[in-house]
């Protein structure tokens, strides 16, 4: 299952309205949260209407309120265990940002790479051979994985990443992974995301919405 | 500017439908795209209506006719040059990424940093100070460039890009960037991508679309 564009929206005015309350703001208003994230005032109103959260037209939508909500779904407690496939630049830039990740409730225990020679500790974080992985996922619970190698060995990769247990897997390979319906797949795709930068650029924002 | 989720759904629209006419399909129904690209059928037919693709009740989209009208959007034939600021693991996984971009019609020409000691080639990408970004920038008419400096400097070097002519940011510095109306940012955030991913793994897809 390819993970859904309302999800990543709800994340957005997630981040935003997170900001505004650090601002010390007490409400926002639809038109402001779609301007910031990039979508229509009505879908920002539809969004927040199917998760309860009660607009007022003169005031808006009351911040505090709409961070509970959004906490309910993604403001986790404990500390999720992942595990980067890859130490190229990609998966060491993932290592890297490992600090920012656990000020998320995220925290990468391990890395793996086919390659010998990159299996001594990265920035305090181990990499092991891919014949470590149900081990190392049992050890820590992990449930979910970042994909940073080659389009060639993706789908093996992915593969065993499932067999092992694995239900969500964040992949930079450009390419459609097979997976069973219960495994979420977020794709991030670094081409469509320049050519989204340099399109929205060219036409200054020609669509409406 | 924040890049639209609109166009980054045409973006997603138009790689599964490339796949499709690379496997010979010749007709595809909403609900296959909109199952693909993670968003509902009806948001997949209004967005195809507003490019004037017209669906057929019982053969579904021409693939042919949708590629020719996003390929009149998105495909381009002249190469667009594009810099790289911060040459950290990031900033070389990108460069590394080069022959993927070059095959959508993007080319990394030069990287900067403010580490002299990273200033020689990489991959065959010349990486610059940057008092050299309004020459290079000149040089090769560019428009287009991926942030991947630390949270700290993002903001500055941001501001010299716009100075120099920059008018598409792609940025994976988690912080707000602010630049004139004119100028396009979207933020690759990797803390919410994994978190759509966990989440979504977490819900399997409570919500409707």
């Amino acid at each position: 299952m390819t993970v859904k564009n309302s999800v990543k929206r709800l994340l957005q005015y997630r981040l935003f309205v997170l900001r505004l309350q650090e601002l010390g703001f007490d409400n926002v208003f639809s038109h402001h949260i779609a301007k910031e994230v990039g979508v229509s005032p009505e879908q920002v109103r539809k969004d927040f209407s199917l998760y309860g959260i009660k607009g007022y037209k003169k005031a808006g939508y009351n911040i505090n309120n709409a961070l509970e909500v959004f906490n309910e779904s993604f403001g986790r407690t404990e500390i999720r265990n992942i595990i980067v496939m890859g130490m190229g630049y990609l998966g060491r830039a993932m290592v890297l940002n490992n600090k920012s990740f656990i000020s998320n409730k995220f925290r990468i225990v391990a890395a793996f790479d086919i390659n010998p020679a990159k299996r001594k500790k990265f920035f305090s974080i181990p990499v092991y051979s891919p014949d470590e992985l149900q081990s190392i996922i049992n050890l820590h619970k992990v449930k979910t994985a970042i994909l940073t190698v080659p389009i060639i060995s993706a789908q093996i990769v992915c593969n065993s990443l499932v067999q092992e247990g694995i239900n969500g897997i964040m992949s930079f390979a450009p390419v459609v992974l097979t997976v069973p319906e219960h495994v979420a797949v977020n794709y991030v795709n670094l081409c469509n995301e320049l050519e989204a930068t340099s399109f929205t650029a060219l036409t200054k924002s020609k669509l409406k919405y």
